[in-house]
């Protein structure tokens, strides 16, 4: 149909997560009429990006640098430890902007459903980690989903023998949430763990 | 927060049609995620494209030689212009198959609401292909829309002239299509467009 050149573009662009057949083409479309605005940047922006990003060492965290500059930040908290599924979360937590510690990336929850063990996730990095003397907190930031939750436990005892405080986030309202649009487990939860005022 | 060469490719991909800052961060870790398999074989292909693509000097299709393969391949017949808004409209009349002969992109439609003249587009190119002497049709594949038909009715006008015979798209029912789920404009046009059985 179109160019060699355009529809491997295309069948590539496809795979990318919330792009089909039809929105890889829009968007093929979109980047060939603004070739040197946005094309040729993305193109070489992306091949860098392959090149120099890496996982850090310590945390997991991507970056160009290993350790990350997360890692590498003196003026961070490095007693404090919070656990994340993936970077997504990582980041999310940045962008909140209230936690000036360390990371550590899971790289997933345990699964019994998708086979994922202990052995899949960086758990042995993370009770290596919390050993050592300076660690005093582990926080478990992980998604409020029963796979997140079972590995949250799961974390927990076997952070036990370390000596480590181990806390979790709260569950609760969201901020601006209603209490008539909420579910009922986020009900319950929420008026079980209240607070005095 | 995230390394600069991810958020920079965080931005630019934000910047393409159906994704946002939030879809683009998955993106950009799925690629991260896939560096061999997808993010390095993306960012080659994007940058061969953007070097080696473009439109078509006869048709305004786009490929990497020009004249386009479509206008290049001696099968297709020279005598029948097929009017297209644009590339995505082509690529969509060759997904159907149904056509075999040349065609014509005009970069738009008409529209006075947002300053696009004739000028604008490609219709002084469309009048000299169509006073070609092997040429003796002219189809006007435009959508169905206010715009698609002012343009059309325009084109049509100019295109007397040239004594090439000019046509249409039917409209009516769409194939599979139901009657109780049409529009009532639709619904009329099929009516009154009927054809004997």
């Amino acid at each position: 149909m179109a160019a060699p050149e355009i529809e491997q573009l295309i069948e590539l662009m496809a795979r990318l997560p919330g792009l089909g057949p039809r929105s890889a083409r829009r968007a093929v479309l979109h980047l060939v009429g603004r070739r040197e605005t946005l094309m040729t940047p993305l193109a070489q922006t992306m091949q860098r990006a392959a090149e120099h990003i890496r996982a850090c060492g310590s945390c997991g965290n991507l970056d160009a640098e290993d350790p990350c500059a997360v890692c590498r930040d003196p003026r961070r908290d490095a007693s404090v430890l919070c656990v994340v599924e993936s970077v997504a979360d990582l980041w999310a937590m940045e962008r909140a902007g209230a936690f000036r510690g360390r990371y550590h990336v899971l790289g997933g929850t345990l699964s019994a459903l998708d086979g994922v063990g202990p052995e899949e996730l960086r758990v042995a990095e993370l009770l290596e980690r919390a050993g050592q003397a300076d660690v005093r907190e582990v926080i478990l930031a992980l998604n409020a989903t029963v796979d997140g939750q079972t590995t949250a436990h799961y974390l927990t005892e076997r952070l036990a023998d370390t000596g480590v405080t181990v806390s979790r986030l709260s569950h609760g309202i969201p901020i601006g949430g209603e209490l008539d649009y909420l579910d009922d487990g986020t009900l319950a939860m929420a008026l079980s763990a209240r607070r005095p005022v």
